[in-house]
This record gives C-alpha cells, sequence and structure tokens, in this order.
C-alpha cells in the first residue's frame, strides 16, 4: 500500500484524533506548485522528463505535493520563465540556465559553456566539486534556487542549407543560435538570431535564416528541419553538454517542509540518470534515420573549431573582467576543467576511441 | 518536520486510536535488513555508496526500512556474498555482479563487459534500452533480483612490476585480475589470480604476481601498490564501465511495501548520479600524485589492446555459443552496442578529443 493511502486510512479511521491535532496537518500540509517548462508538449524527452518529475515528487509525498507542469508558452514565453518564477507567477522553471545570460552571464556555467564540462565532468563540478553550491549563491542574488534535473549531453551542431568549409563561410552566416555559443560565433561574423521554435522551420525553408541549431537527432528529427536543410554539423561545441534545470523561487523552497525538499531532489536525481538514458538510447537510431532520409552528416572542420575556441577563450576572459560573480565561477570551473580533462583523456577517452574504432573495423 | 517525526508524533499524540487500528501498523511495517558490501569499510567510495543508500532508503522511509551495512568480510568473504544473499543470511549484497560469472557468465552484462558499453551507454541499455529487465529474467532464476546503483567507470589497467610492451610479455603474467578479463587473458598466456584485497600488496611486493588491477587513481593510492610496481597501465579494457550492483533476495523484495520499493529505486538513482560524481571529481588530483611519487603512467600498446579485442570477441562468441542466457542477452546487447558506439563516437567523442587536445596545445 502506499503511504498516500495509509494517510488516506488515517484521516478515515482517526478523523476524530486528526482535527483535534491540527499540528499533523501542518506538518504534512498539501502544496500545489507550477512548473513551466521552456519545451513544447511534444518533446517527450525534456517536457516528458518534468511531468515525470513533477509525478515522482507526488508520490513520494503521500500526493500532498502536487506540482502542475504546463509546457511553452501556455503561461509565459520561455524567455519569461525566469521572471515568472522571481515574482511568483509560477513557483518552477524547467529551462536551460544559458537562456538567461542576458540577465547575468555568470548563469552559463550552470547549464554549460562552450567546449566545457562534458555530463560526467559537470555532474562531477555541480556534485562533488563545489559548483552546485558556487551556482546557488550567484542565482540567491536574483531569489532563485537552481537544480540539476537531467541533461541532453552533447548537442549536434544544427542544419545548414549550405556546407561549412572554412572560417569564412560563416561570415554573414544567419544562425538560428541562442546563449553563450551565439555570443562567441558574432566574433566570426555570424549573425545569431534567437528565433520561437515554432518559426524555425518556416524561416529555414524561406531562407530568412541559413541555419538553425535546436537539440540532437531524436528532438531535430521532429521539428523537420531536415527537410528544408541537408547539411547536418557536429559537434555543438557551444556547451561541453546541456545540463537542464529547474529554477525554484527561494522563499517558496524554503517554506518547504524538509520531506518535501527531500522528494524533490531524490526525483531530480532520477531525471539526471533517466533522461540522457532516454536520449543515448534514441538518438542513435533518430541518426540512422535522418541520414536514410538524404542527410549529410559533417564534422565542423578543424579550422572552424579552431577559430571558434579561440573566440571563446577570449570571450571566456572579457567576461570574467566584466563580471565578479562570473569571474569568481569562471576561475575556479576553469581548475577543475584542466584537471578534469587530464584524467578523462586516459581512461575514458582511450578506451572509448579504440571501442569505436575497433568496431567499425570488425 | 520530518515525515519520520510526524509518524511518532502521531503514535504518540494518538496512541489510543492507533492500538484500536493495527491496519496502520501493518502498511508502514519497520523492517531491518543487512547488506553487506564486497569492499574494506576504507574505500569511502563504493563502500561509503552503500551506507549513503542506506542512510537515504531510512530517511525516505520514515526512518520504518533500516539497511545496516557491514564491510566486507563481516558476514561472508565477498565471493559468498551471492549465496548469502540466495539463502537469507543477509537480504542485500552490494557487488560486482562480475564476481559471480562463475556461477553464470551472463551476469557480466549486468557489471561490464570487456570493450563493452561505457557508463552512459550501459545506463542508456539498462534504464531504456531493456537491459534491466532482461537482466532481472536471469537473476530471477536464482531467487535475485538486481538494481544498478553506482559506477566506478573506466578503471585503470593495474600497476605492473615490467613494462608491457608486446603481446609476448603477457604470457605467464600472473596478473591479479578477477572476472571477465580474466577469463579473456589466459587466451593470450596471463595466470589470471584472486587475491583477497589485503593480500595484494605483499603479494606484489614480493614477486608472488607480477601485476595487479584494482579499481582507478583514488583508491588505487589507497592500497599502496604504486610503491612496489612502478608502471601504472590504462585503460582498465575488460569493463567498459563497471557497474556496481545491490543484489537483493527476490522474495525479500517482493515483501517490502510499495512505498518502501520506491524509496529503495530512488536512493539508487542517487547513487547512480553522485558515486561516479565523487570518483570523477576525485581521480584526476590522485592521478597527479601518484605520478609525482614516481609512478610511470603508460598506455596498452596497440598490438596489446588489438589482441585483447581479438581474444575478447572469441569469448563472446563462445560463451554465446555455450549458454543460452548469455546469448539472449549478448544478441540483443551487441546490437545495442554497435549502434550506440556509431552514435557516441559522432557528437560526444569529437568534442571531447577536440576539447582534450585543444586544452593541452593552450
Amino acid at each position: 500500500m502506499k503511504r498516500r493511502n495509509f494517510l488516506k486510512a488515517s484521516a478515515t479511521g482517526l478523523a476524530a484524533s486528526v482535527m483535534a491535532a491540527p499540528a499533523i496537518a501542518q506538518t504534512a500540509p498539501a502544496i500545489r506548485w507550477r512548473m513551466q517548462t521552456a519545451w513544447p508538449r511534444a518533446l517527450d524527452t525534456v517536457h516528458g522528463s518534468a511531468e515525470a518529475l513533477a509525478k515522482r515528487v507526488q508520490s513520494l509525498t503521500d500526493g500532498k505535493f502536487e506540482i502542475r507542469v504546463f509546457a511553452a508558452p501556455e503561461i509565459v514565453p520561455p524567455p519569461q520563465i525566469f521572471d515568472a518564477v522571481q515574482n511568483q507567477t509560477i513557483e518552477a522553471g524547467h529551462v536551460l540556465s544559458t537562456f538567461y545570460i542576458g540577465k547575468k552571464m555568470a548563469y552559463a556555467f550552470d547549464a554549460g559553456v562552450p567546449f566545457g564540462l562534458n555530463l560526467r565532468q559537470q555532474h562531477a563540478w555541480l556534485f562533488h566539486g563545489g559548483g552546485l553550491a558556487a551556482m546557488r549563491e550567484v542565482f540567491a542574488k536574483a531569489g532563485l534556487i537552481q537544480f540539476a534535473a537531467g541533461n541532453v549531453g552533447v548537442q549536434m551542431g544544427g542544419f545548414y542549407r549550405k556546407e561549412i568549409k572554412t572560417v569564412e563561410d560563416l561570415q554573414g552566416l544567419k544562425f538560428r543560435i541562442g546563449g553563450f555559443g551565439g555570443v562567441v560565433m558574432r566574433k566570426l561574423g555570424v549573425v545569431p538570431t534567437q528565433i520561437a521554435t515554432a518559426d524555425i522551420y518556416p524561416s529555414l525553408e524561406r531562407g530568412t535564416i541559413d541555419a538553425a541549431e535546436w537539440i540532437g537527432p531524436y528532438d531535430d528529427e521532429k521539428l523537420g528541419l531536415h527537410k528544408v536543410a541537408k547539411f547536418y554539423y557536429y559537434p555543438g561545441w557551444w556547451e561541453g553538454s546541456a545540463q537542464i534545470t529547474i529554477l525554484l523561487n527561494l522563499a517558496k523552497w524554503n517554506e518547504l517542509p524538509p520531506a518535501y525538499k527531500e522528494a524533490f531532489e531524490m526525483a531530480c536525481h532520477e531525471q539526471n540518470v533517466v533522461l540522457i538514458a532516454k536520449y543515448d538510447a534514441l538518438n542513435p537510431a533518430a541518426l540512422k534515420r535522418l541520414i536514410a532520409q538524404g542527410v549529410q552528416l559533417k564534422q565542423f572542420p578543424r579550422a572552424v573549431l579552431d577559430a571558434c575556441y579561440k573566440a571563446t577563450m577570449e570571450t571566456l576572459d572579457e567576461q570574467a573582467k566584466a563580471d565578479a560573480d562570473f569571474k569568481k565561477i569562471h576561475d575556479s570551473w576553469k581548475v577543475f576543467l584542466d584537471e578534469s580533462n587530464s584524467w578523462f583523456r586516459v581512461a575514458e577517452a582511450s578506451l572509448d576511441n579504440y571501442r569505436y574504432a575497433a568496431g567499425r573495423r570488425r
């Protein structure tokens, strides 16, 4: 029997006593929150993850803590989710923190920085390298608290109407990209544009934009961009991995009973495992289907990656000079990144690279 | 206030009613289990993970479901944990499933197979590729049910008294290694030996063995093997990743209330995130310290890896012919592995490899 049934039995069988003991009702209050995601309902991956999380929280709290999940833009458009959580229009937002770097560039470290930490490294930094606490200091200044709740991994580099053969091909490229990657690409002559999800396909079809990045094969396939732009580039270097964040109103979080907080954190950890597992299980077949439909899979040329890497390092230095919060996180993050890379290239990368090559030779 | 306090308040304030309603006590029974790990208490990583899991389960069940954690060999030696869970000497064991491939080779897929799935791929296979259910069919035949509860990642290849320069250098090598890797290495003339943890150091010091593999830098440093064998090889190709498993007695699991089962599964997922995060955060500095103490970091030569890969493929084929359970899991697992590799080498590996190289050039 579920605990919620136990409580129900309790409430029925012991009604008189319960009414005489209001303290009990206080310790297990019924709480209803609203969480809006930044994703269309059709994304069973990221939006589905938010729904699964809410269901788990409810189950772990005997049905008492209910988080109703809304898709974008049912309450507010995605760029306004941050403000809506701040002003308690909603209690929670399910987002990528990079959507809000216009407010504070340091938020980028929460979601992923160009050529930055991969998923394993991001988890290590957040949960055992001081990253979670460091980011919470920054978000607290905005009256928010953030939770890692799933990751998308390395994304694809997007769909392009023309090949990118040289660094010069980036000049004037009208590219649907947001976040930190857009800031970096501006240095290389790219014209980054932010377009709402529903408008990406028609914009690319009409040639209003030359290219668009979205997520990875499984999600990209649903948008249908491969029908209007046949070059599909990798890797999406603008995030070492893309960490999904739940932004909560800090005052509302502080009001929660400890058991509800614990349930919420456990539900986030479940998504830290199963969301990426879902992507990793579904992306391979989706990539094969896209290629079967005529998509040309292309790796960004080395010279293009070199230019993007150089522009990224310049941008990181500039931002560190411009903002104390950015500098504080960047400086410790960079030490962590360099040390972590020096280990990951040993056991992990050497075995992965050997396996991938050997499997193809066989 | 914690739910356990709520229940305590309930029990105090409503004592008369509770005594009149024994059904309530039945729905939230106090349960005490014993779980033994296969690890010495000194390993704050894997043994610490089991202790953290037990604490979380207790917290999520209002203190009602208590799992007492024992280190190896406080109740039984690690090779006997499987039997001890089967015969209910203990309810749970915290192990690597490869310890028990002598009973059934198919258990290896639960922990990791040579040149097999990396951590991300293992999670994808288990949680979204049918792997968990497939493995449960096999373990159920032994009266057990298994849960993934943390991962060690790719391990190191161990400490060697002499360099391994050619395939011939493996001939007659007395190597402390267990599991599937030992089976494969026998084909190459290695003499695999299984030695209890406490005996590894003196055996290597005396030259009773020529080499020993244990875990990764952070754990290895504690054993001190670098003081008696200076060549430290990578990668530990005998598992694509090393998945920690909790083996439960199936009948005892089936007796648990659903809420306790849910708490247990959430606690496992937390460890699926935080154990590897801890390893990934601590291994880099440990590797640096080992190198500073004179350890020579070496990659297995390509020819050695090729020979090991070939011997692994032969072993997989032989085992598939010898055992129906092995064949059933292997055949679907192999399709998953090949498809997964074809995706991982695109976005993930290309960005990781670029990042690692660029960071070193800078």
